[in-house]
């Protein structure tokens, strides 16, 4: 079992591991079989721990909280948000400027302009942010402002972003696709990991079934099996999946039973006054009482 | 909104309400829309709670236990349930009699005289029995040892199976279908309250999508939502619901943090050698430990 | 490779196939493997016929059409149907007197008064009838009147009503559930060929997916898998298969180029009017122009 | 109905569209309801033709047909196909330079000298050239060496790309997500042609279900919904439709027969050798059968 440092290769061709065993220095050299090697629990056994910065992790053993809305509207809407955060410790906010939309005439954020205004608001009360990014063109812009990026779900398979993360450092979260399976959750962080970014966060989010009473169908199953496979975070957004603000909380409360890492949470002002995913976004008020429930829930596990 | 005593009838034609709101003793009369009539919350604000007999409740705020093997195997077998459960205040025994299998080669159950012997062993010691009935001809002679009948998953919507239990007097658990909607199941506990019988369960047990790492995908988005459009009691199957044995208990604790009324869980003294579904089942130490955990999580909610 | 007459059995235990091939008149003997033995085309190469009587055959080189209502709802409605089929040259007129409903408020078929009525009228014209059972207890008295019993989607795995299909000497039509697999389907037939009858023919009528487009995804590419890994014949429902009126004659084309042995079509003098199912059911004027079509597609093939 | 030119506006907000009406040269003034704006066919009656040059058509009443092996490989790999191609009268190639894998350990293609070789071994052939682009960054420079546009199931929702390709003046052939919706489809098509490019293609090429007993599931339901709701030319690719080598041709005759403007064909000299795909890859003799067969075919309809 692992103890120490490691170093890791993936030869292409066939290869006898006893050579390199006979290395000074090399206490032991092990095969990893199976589709994913570097993100795989089978090479490394202590959890992976990503620290953001200033003390604020995730995959230790607090539930690492990220909030705040959908969609970056404005300053007084961050000012508002970053308020309700520092009141309840949190100290990861979430907001889009990039909005995938599915039709081109939504909303589609507020770009650079939208994310700075963010960085500023955050960065002098110790916030950090995360928000997505939508191709590997945008990030060299957004990287003095982003602390975390993230892949959204329609890009969960977009390998080109993937590699292009993989060679920055700074932590990336990436969503489950739309239908993407777990094994290929774990093959796209692959992607990044094997091209030189260890700081993954992996993040369940829903998947899309026949049931439409819903918006998405939490896959709260990929929580524990994913943990197994992956020494990766794993961390849920109750919000996209659910998609109704009234079952939010409750959901939010069996994610972190499961044992997930961190969660993803839409919150606004007004919720009902969001640019987007209002339906789907808890008021502070909400927001207070769902952290108030987690403490009590963190204090027996 | 319903305060006292009331009585439904589901008229098929245009029907004019104010013609029985002049009848002496009527409050209040009211229509109700929508698909579902009688298990809708709509007409019935108060929540349904079941009566297994001597003191055994559905749906009062404690978490139901139903816990057992997949099948009943031997008296042996059923003696040795049973102590774990008296142990752990657990008062109600699942267990299979009549197994639907896919394939018509694989174990379907010891029938009848399993059924009795099974009924012997928890009725001395005060333990209530849920098994699965697989067709209306088989009710008349499980009845005197049948405590709740189940319907299984892939009987959800045998019509003549489900008006046949709204006939008799005794509590009947549906399971949602293999890739049944909510709405369906609600359309067939319909069926059955309409029939008669308003002593109704209904249980989330994992849906059919493509992600192959586990057996189903338990969808716990449908607790909260069949608990605001339904008065009845809702359960949670998390054996079946991904199926994996070191999975179980996390995906427990998640039902229960989500607001199940109750839990069906797989339980054998030693699970490798159930006849059935061992490869989901629990220990008897791992049940102590789910029982364990599940006892602090109620003190919190 | 199978040349003559056969004999099967399925061995619970471990059996020395040797043991068999000494006795006299047995030229040889085949481990069959694979979950599915009797209705798998490994041990039967020639494919099955379906002699339903009168010269009427399922699974030879023609494409056997099954047309008529959803319901049968009146002689009228019989009549005017059979006139259509005539005219046509189809042999097998569909139509449903027990009708499984989702909710139980809507229209469930007339019952052994339709069946007796509806065979009536087809029997004087030689026309066979194929009509759907919802369970055991219903054969008995339907006998007499039914020419090929359907097993609907619901009751794929209804494995009761299935082992009691195998018990008669009548073809069997089994639906693929509504999200059935290829393998559960074979399986659904295994038990009635088991049981005794082998007359069985197996239908694709569409799986549930997230797409709500239309009613059902119409799964043509299990057609060429059910003929590759059975010996039954196969026909499709294109009817539910995609459920929108204006486009069933071109799935129904589909279904004749890509190898089934027969089709399900809804037909209705006024479709507009029917009792159930109005919104995919052909005009007697579409399904001229479908048997002509097919006419000239059977032609080339 | 329209009958001759038109001009269309997608304004943001509330407009009287009788502003316009009173110009000068404008007979009629529509508007477009529903999701979908300028790919619908409620705007544009006659369905859009797409000319490739020389000669080339797609959406005419012939079946463009679009074949060649899944991944190039080598100079003498192209021009066995040319060949192949050549002989059957076949006017566009299919082949792969930049490949999307699930797996970052996976042949990913041979890039830019891939497409070279490529674009010269066909160009003087006048045969036209489908690649798939990955990213917006590539299509600058691809664009002297392709003729149509391809982009992938996984890149379906790639907005960025979709919006960059709108600004091109080269085919684009869509292929609907990996369990995309048609509204889907239809809103990423809306994304490209409000951005500029009327020359859009539409695929379906198989979404993800529940089914394992093929790759994908060949949804033909799509084909003539999509020709109802667009004006756009709607192509089948039944290779990843099913997946089994075996089945392609049988799938390619429904895709024929429900409609389909043409086909996506993956062939390759030894399929069994094949750097990719190999297993839904026909051989050229398979090839020449199948087109012998869509012959046929098309004389009757």
């Amino acid at each position: 079992t692992q103890m120490g440092t490691y170093f890791i290769c993936t030869p292409i061709q066939e290869f006898d591991i006893r050579k390199i065993g006979y290395f000074k220095g090399i206490s032991d050299v092990h095969r990893v079989t199976g589709n994913h090697k570097m993100v795989s629990s089978k090479w490394k056994l202590d959890r992976t721990i990503i620290d953001c910065g200033d003390g604020v992790l995730i995959g230790d053993n607090n539930l690492a909280m990220m909030a705040g809305p959908c969609s970056i509207e404005s300053e007084e809407q961050i000012n508002d948000t970053v308020e309700s955060l520092l009141k309840n410790g949190v100290r990861i906010m979430r907001g889009g400027v990039y909005k995938p939309r599915t039709s081109p005439y939504s909303f589609r954020g507020l770009g650079m302009e939208g994310l700075k205004m963010f960085y500023q608001a955050c960065n002098k009360n110790g916030i950090k942010i995360i928000t997505e990014v939508m191709e590997s063109a945008q990030i060299e812009e957004m990287m003095p402002y982003v602390d975390i990026f993230q892949v959204g779900a329609r890009n969960a398979q977009n390998f080109n972003l993937l590699e292009a993360l993989g060679e920055i450092d700074k932590p990336v979260l990436l969503k489950r696709g739309i239908s993407g399976t777990i094994d290929e959750l774990l093959y796209s962080a692959e992607y990044v990991f094997k091209s030189g970014n260890e700081k993954l966060i992996l993040c369940e989010r829903g998947i899309r079934t026949f049931e439409s009473a819903y918006r998405n169908t939490l896959d709260l199953n990929a929580v524990p099996i994913l943990k197994e496979k992956s020494h990766l975070p794993v961390v849920v957004d109750p919000s996209h999946g659910i998609g109704i603000r009234k079952h939010v909380i409750q959901m939010a409360l069996a994610s972190a039973a499961v044992g997930a890492d961190g969660l993803l949470i839409e919150t606004h002002k007004t919720p009902e006054k969001a640019a987007t995913d209002g339906q789907q976004t808890l008021s502070f008020k909400e927001f207070d009482e769902l952290m108030l429930k987690l403490k009590k829930l963190k204090e027996i596990f």
